[in-house]
C-alpha cells in the first residue's frame, strides 16, 4: 500500500473504510499472504484520530473465521469492525420472511443456521468457488424458475479476484448466469450496494464526504463508494491490472 | 406436434426447417423419447413437395452420433440434412486461423480433431453440461483474460432446455458468465445467428420468405428465423411454458 501515497488522501477525513482481499492480503491456499506494508498501515490508521472499518465481499467463510484468519496473518482487527455480505443478507431474509435455497461456500453456511430453509422461496448465491458445479447451478435455477416471482440475492457482483495461484471467477459471474437463465435481475448484497457502505459509515458515525474508501476494485470499491458520496482510492495491488 | 396445426402454415411454402430437441424429441438419459406424432410428421413432410432441413443447437455429440440417435428413435433423417453449430464453428476457426481452447461436451470433441489447439488464441464453448465445472470455467476465463483481444465463440445462446428429468441450463448461460467476467461479447455460432439459418436455406435452394421454421424456442428458433425473413411457428412441446 505504500506506493499509493494514501497518507496524502486522508487530510480532513474522519473515517476510513478498507477493502480487505487485494488490499490487506492476497488470498490463496493456507489463508493467503499479507501485502507488504498493510499490517503496519492498519496500525497507523488505528493510532491516528481516524475511525476505521473494513468492508469485504468475502463469502468463503463466516465473518468470525475470516477475522480469525486475518488476526493470524498479523492484523489488528475485530469482528465488530468488519462488514461482510452474509450477515447483511441474513438480516434481509429475516426481515422479509424469506426462506433461502443457498448456493454458497460450505464454510459460510453457519451464518445462515438460524433461517428456515425448507420449501425455499428465494435463492442466495455467494462466492461458492468449487460449489459452482453444473449440478448446483442447475438446482438453483430450478428453484428460481419454479417461483412465480423469482428472487435472487447475490453476495457481491465481482467479476474475479486474485488468489496466490492466479485469477478466480467471482460470484458476479454466476449471478449474471442465473439472471440470464431466468430473465431476472438479482438484488446485490455487499459492495457496490449503497446500503452496505452506508451501514459501515453509520457504525462509525461519519458522513459519506468525511470518509475514504480504499480498494483494488474500480467498480465495487471505488465506484460503489463514490456513488455514496465517499472519497475513494484504488490501490495497485490485488486484482489491479494496468488496462 | 399435431396440436399446432402445422399443415395450415405450409401453404405456398417450398421448404421447412425443423428444430429438433423439444420438437422431434425430448432429450434425456438413454437418448430421450420421440414427441408423439413427430416421426409421422417428418415422414409426411418428406412425402410432400416440400424441402426439409433440420437446424439444431445440439452440441452434446458429434453430428454423426446425434443423427444416429435420432435414426434409432425412428426418424427418417440423414447427416447431410442436419445443420449443427460444431461443424459451422470448425469452418470459422479454420478460415480465421484460430486455435481454440474448448469447453464442450466430451462427445462433441471429435468434431474439432483436425484443428490445432496448442497455445490457444480463442475459446469455444458448447453445451458442456457437467463439464461446466468451476475449474473448467475458470480455465476458459484465464485463457480469455490472458489474450490481448479475447475471442469467445458460443455454440448457441439458449437459456435452458428440457430433458426427461427436468429443465437444464444451456450454453447461453455460461456465455453470459464469461462475457461478464471478461467484459466482452461472444460470437454466437448456431441459432439464432442469421448465417446459420441462411446456410440451411442455401442448401435447400429456397428463399427465406418461402421457408417455415418450426421450433420450441421463441428467441432462438422463432426470433432468429423471423430476423432472416422466414416464417416461424412455435410448438407447445419441449421447453414451451405458458408464461
Amino acid at each position: 500500500m505504500a506506493e499509493v501515497g494514501w497518507e496524502h488522501c486522508i487530510k480532513d477525513l474522519k473515517g476510513v473504510v478498507l477493502d480487505m482481499c487485494g488490499v490487506l492480503y492476497d488470498s490463496g491456499k493456507g489463508g493467503g499472504v499479507p501485502i507488504p506494508g498493510s499490517i503496519e498501515a492498519v496500525k497507523r490508521i488505528k493510532a491516528s484520530d481516524l475511525k476505521l472499518r473494513f468492508c469485504t465481499n468475502e463469502t468463503q467463510a463466516t465473518r468470525g473465521r475470516f477475522v480469525a484468519k486475518l488476526q493470524k496473518l498479523g492484523f489488528d482487527i475485530s469482528v465488530s469492525e468488519v462488514f461482510s455480505p452474509a450477515p447483511a443478507a441474513l438480516s434481509i431474509l429475516v426481515q422479509r420472511g424469506l426462506r433461502p435455497h443457498l448456493l454458497v461456500h460450505d464454510d459460510v453456511l453457519p451464518e445462515f443456521d438460524e433461517v428456515d430453509k425448507s420449501n425455499p422461496n428465494c435463492v442466495v448465491i455467494g462466492d461458492a468457488a468449487d460449489n459452482f458445479s453444473y449440478q448446483n447451478l442447475n438446482d438453483a435455477f430450478r428453484v428460481l424458475i419454479g417461483l412465480e416471482k423469482p428472487i435472487l440475492f447475490s453476495l457481491g457482483r465481482g467479476r474475479y479476484y486474485k488468489e496466490t495461484d492466479g485469477l478466480k471467477l467471482d460470484v458476479g459471474v454466476f449471478m449474471k448466469a442465473l439472471e440470464y437463465a431466468c430473465d431476472i435481475e438479482a438484488e446485490v448484497v455487499g459492495k457496490p450496494a449503497k446500503m452496505f457502505f452506508l451501514s459501515a459509515l453509520a457504525d462509525m458515525g461519519v458522513e459519506p464526504h468525511e470518509a475514504l474508501m480504499i480498494g483494488d476494485d474500480l467498480v465495487n470499491d471505488v465506484g460503489g463508494a463514490q456513488d455514496c458520496g465517499m472519497k475513494a482510492l484504488q490501490v495497485r495491488t490485488g486484482k489491479y491490472r494496468t488496462e
